[in-house]
């Protein structure tokens, strides 16, 4: 497409939207998140000299590639802050650009926003059925790919996780970092007891010690064994881990023994295929479980692996040099013209009321969510560190009505469009059929 | 736990099966993939200065940080070959190392396989239901993140497909990379005609046009006038591309549309949410459709987006300085003990009748499928070039019984245990229970 355009000499400007087309039945908002990644892809964007010759070698045109050598992301980008609760139709980021730069861009902006949003999004409902309860993400073995693994630890973060099994992404991110120990540890040595013994000796402070290993009963006696050795050296066991099994049985039994045993600091941390609908049942069946660590099915989304996320045209050159609005027809996916703008209304207790898609240069009730991060190419507003990101990630959901955190069913939130958009919309739309239709 | 077991000096070798636990109900099988990444990782893994500092200020202590500054892998390896069908409960991947080595790799070996394994068996069935028409790999934006765009073009490959439209995927791994035209290049011409022309102009040996931004069958008129037009010049128009709508009823249209005007050689490429239920129910209602571009439910593996795949201790040192098998009893999580070799049983036809996982030095009928390709460190076995990897794939499916390969309700294929590996495992677990058991 981009050589086609240069072939063409049609480079002006051109403004495309990244969006959510749709919901899913079991979510009911998307946390945003991705946009650091974006920002940093724009502006450093370059193309090597390896890839030039591959071009080269499958028949691209010298002055094509030229202009390839020289590529640099010059256009305005306008974004909502990561973090932020986002509904369908919300342009999400918005990029002003000569059509090839703004083209060239799409996939990554795609891939990254489609990944971190719908793991930032998955983990804040692992944490709201949760109920307060800690969460870990323990997703790295079974995310797609390193990228992945990386980036699940990040949004988990944003999504309301404490911390990530990951200590290359703690490395990175500035997240916590917590760890247990695996089946491995507890088989490698002679026995249960033995394992526990070696790994106390070596974190006093911080063993979690794994008791399903061979007998989740027996391995909890173990436990308490090893407490009892590391209280009479002024040291306290953080926890036992259950791995397998009823975990709702498990645990109450689990936590009997400890508590006889007067170790009620003792926690009891779960983790196995948890998600956020299993840990509302495990809690509902009043499951004796402190923490999670929950793996694949919140790091890569399960019960849906993507986003149903895209960027579309909706504002090109017209034939005075003005921006003139664009949309398409294609049955079922019609997409919102014009430069636009997204405004949040709330209540008066602060709750998030409706949101209002509104034209750009239209004034409209409430505080509008795009900013501008962009300029000529250059990041102009300052990055959040990630612990900001997160609050701001807290702060949208306790704003969001109650009712659109359910799990399933949630109500639809209200997002309206401005009269403005509407209008052009309509005629547009009219328009384009006149022109464009079969009949 | 790598800390704790060079605290307690420990760091005899050990052997891992990296293995699948069970298949989902709508997996009869899996084609394994990811192993050349997984030797490249085990050949080059290093701790960097920036890595040893992270630790240092987490409290580790400086004779194990000496260590991992030190840190190479050692070990031996077997694995299966990239593209071989492989069955739950069979070693993949087989790693004899010192403990700490062998640890220390799980989750990445873990993640790599997991992703590749997942694609290759989806794209698998994707191009299966395709009886023979082309699918090329659409899934870039939708991957998990940018290692994910790479592997789902690689292992999309070597499951079937016929290329990818990541252009990156193609320079580094050698895959035909085909194209399109976006919506965004058709809405940003002043009409349809314009843009098909300027396409045209740019690829008048290899255009497909998207006919699908405003009116289908409009579209498909347009299409026919830029097929004229090319053909006036001794070019013919490649393709057409429908994306949205009732695919069967309009590739009908469409297709009358083309023969109509003499186009019978312009193809008719779908995209649009397709896998492999979609693509069969499509060839079911006889869709003129030639060639299929599959992106998010391919590349995400939608319904299954993960494999259940796990790395388990099978061996460990003995008090007399031999190995002795090991395994669990976790509840619904047993693993298989001891050093396993699988073999691979074939009917008169050369159809796959069926596997038994024996130990490594045990004679059983068939062909090992474990070939050793690390020794010491180091890759003893040359790596095929990912053609060989995509032959041995077909290969492997084109054996694999016809009744496994259905897309719901395929039969188990058998895997059997040798009377060496039974023996063991029953020996073990009683052991085991006696030693561990909480009654």
């Amino acid at each position: 497409m981009c050589a086609s355009y240069f072939d063409n000499k049609r480079n002006d400007p051109a403004t495309f939207d990244l969006f959510i087309r749709k919901l899913p039945p079991n979510r009911s908002y998307y946390i945003f998140a991705g946009l650091e990644q974006a920002l940093l892809y724009l502006k450093n964007l370059r193309f090597s000299a390896e890839q030039i010759d591959y071009l080269t070698a499958h028949g691209f045109k010298e002055d094509f590639l030229n202009y390839l050598r020289r590529f640099k992301f010059s256009g305005e980008v306008w974004a909502v802050p990561e973090g932020t609760v986002v509904f369908p139709d919300e342009p999400l980021i918005r990029v002003t650009a000569p059509i090839i730069e703004a083209q060239l861009v799409e996939s990554f902006l795609l891939n990254t926003v489609n990944l971190q949003t719908m793991i930032a999004t998955k983990a804040s409902r692992v944490v709201h059925a949760a109920q307060g309860k800690t969460v870990i993400e323990f997703g790295l073995r079974r995310t797609h790919g390193t990228d992945a693994g990386m980036k699940a630890a990040r949004c988990s973060y944003i999504g309301g996780c404490s911390g990530t099994s990951s200590v290359l992404a703690g490395m990175k991110y500035g997240i916590p970092v917590f760890g247990t120990m695996a089946h491995s540890f507890v088989m490698f040595f002679d026995n249960e007891v033995e394992a526990f013994k070696a790994f106390a000796k070596t974190f006093p402070k911080a063993s979690t010690l794994l008791i399903d290993t061979y007998d989740n009963i027996k391995g909890a006696k173990n436990a308490v064994a090893i407490a009892k050795t590391l209280e009479k050296k002024g040291f306290r066991l953080s926890g036992v881990r259950i791995d397998s099994g009823d975990l709702v049985e498990i645990s109450k039994k689990v936590r009997q023994i400890l508590d006889k045993n007067g170790l009620d600091y003792v926690k009891i941390f779960a983790s196995g295929d948890l998600d956020e609908y299993k840990i509302e049942d495990l809690l509902r069946r009043d499951a004796k479980i402190d923490s999670f660590g929950v793996g694949t099915r919140m790091s890569t989304s399960e019960d849906r692996p993507y986003v149903d996320i895209i960027y579309k045209l909706c504002e090109k050159m017209g034939g005075f040099g003005e921006f003139v609005p664009t949309m398409k027809l294609s049955q079922g996916k019609i997409t919102l013209p014009a430069r636009k703008q997204v405004y949040r209304v709330k209540d008066r207790n602060g709750i998030f009321a409706k949101d209002i898609i509104a034209l750009h240069d239209e004034k409209a009730e409430g505080t509008p969510l795009l900013i501008k991060v962009m300029e000529k190419g250059k990041i102009v507003h300052k990055q959040p560190s990630l612990e900001q990101i997160r609050d701001n990630g807290l702060q949208n959901l306790s704003k969001l009505p109650e009712k659109c955190r359910q799990l399933r069913k949630a109500p639809r939130y209200p997002v309206a469009l401005s009269p403005n958009l509407k209008k052009i919309l309509k005629e547009l739309s009219s328009e384009l059929k006149k022109i464009e239709g079969s009949s």
